[in-house]
């Protein structure tokens, strides 16, 4: 049986959308980090870098949302072409998701919401650059259906984690409309579905 | 003949270091960001997220440092194994650095140098994440001699690339005895000088 360590956050949510769509069992053990539980002694254990989501799949204990997915993915033959152009434009999307998109929606969340004090020169850096990435994926988007191509694969796993919590960084889709269709059609995968209800079943009832 | 599109920046070395340990030949092209050469129409074309380094192979055109880097590693069959806990934490380093330590030394460095109003929250922020990702890194070095197991791997120049510029961040190797033995062997490669010098000269002369 495979374990996942995680919560309702933007990178959490990609590890069991591809478990459902990949078919796998798991069992998910949630970590409040709005407690800090992903600070505490026995969660730091299995990941030094104190972050959500980790993946353990026998003796291999595995940190970092989109390195869980290329494992989940190889493990499987599935959601990754084998080699091509198809294969490197989802390493390309992914990477652009973990260096670009999703630091950039998690700042301008931040800065807009945490800080202690204004911070309008943080708030206009990186809510344009979180409006900047989403307009380069709309440009993606325009060419083909998916990520990555026309194939569903873990790049769009990968985005739909911090699209879907948009409203965070102050995200809206208004002016990308390959973006609003393309988030549409992934939001209704009976997968995706399933994944978002387990990960909710997660959080504190209030 | 591959082409690579860079700058003397962390995330363009990259590519030529990978070339460099693979014995690939390749026609490097200097794009000078600090005159905002990646922003000119010419480039936007080649990467519409208009950044550096670019790599073309034939008709793929493709951008990411770190998906370049996994391109070139699976083209020849090196620097990434081909299976198992090592290939894993390949990833595991890639999406670390993609993620974590890059984001936190580029965002430390703006906010210390560029911003036009001193930004204390932004710089402690920054400068803290820039400290504790390098901080994380030397536990991963203090088990093993490289950043993904014993093996020089493409992850080692993923780190490298931001290690190398830690001063732009404000980040030193006084802490972090392991990091500091780890960037040591790794600026020793022959293959790695060569890199250097041949990103160097894309610099002005003063």
């Amino acid at each position: 049986m495979l374990e996942v360590y995680a919560f309702a956050t933007p990178n959490s949510i990609k590890v069991p959308i591809a478990l459902e769509e990949l078919g796998l069992d798991y069992a998910l053990h949630g970590v409040n980090v709005r407690q800090g539980a992903q600070k505490a002694p026995d969660f730091v254990a299995l990941n030094p870098n104190a972050k959500v989501p980790v993946l353990v799949d026998g003796d291999l204990v595995l940190t970092e949302s989109a390195a869980i997915l290329v494992h989940l993915a190889e493990k499987t033959g599935r959601l990754l072409p084998a080699s091509g152009e198809g294969r490197a434009r989802v390493f390309e999307q992914l990477f652009f998701h973990a260096s670009g998109l999703g630091p950039a929606f998690g700042q301008s969340g931040f800065f807009q919401r945490f800080a202690t004090e204004p911070q309008p020169i943080a708030i206009e850096r990186f809510l344009g650059e979180a409006k900047r990435t989403v307009s380069v994926l709309d440009g993606v988007l325009s060419r083909h259906r998916h990520a990555a191509g026309d194939a569903f694969t873990i790049a769009d796993i990968a985005h739909f984690g911090w699209l879907w919590r948009r409203e965070f960084a102050g995200v809206g889709l208004e002016d990308t409309p390959h973006v609003a269709r393309w988030y549409a059609d992934i939001a209704a995968r009976p997968a995706v579905q399933r994944a978002l209800s387990r990960v909710d079943a997660l959080l504190p009832s209030a």
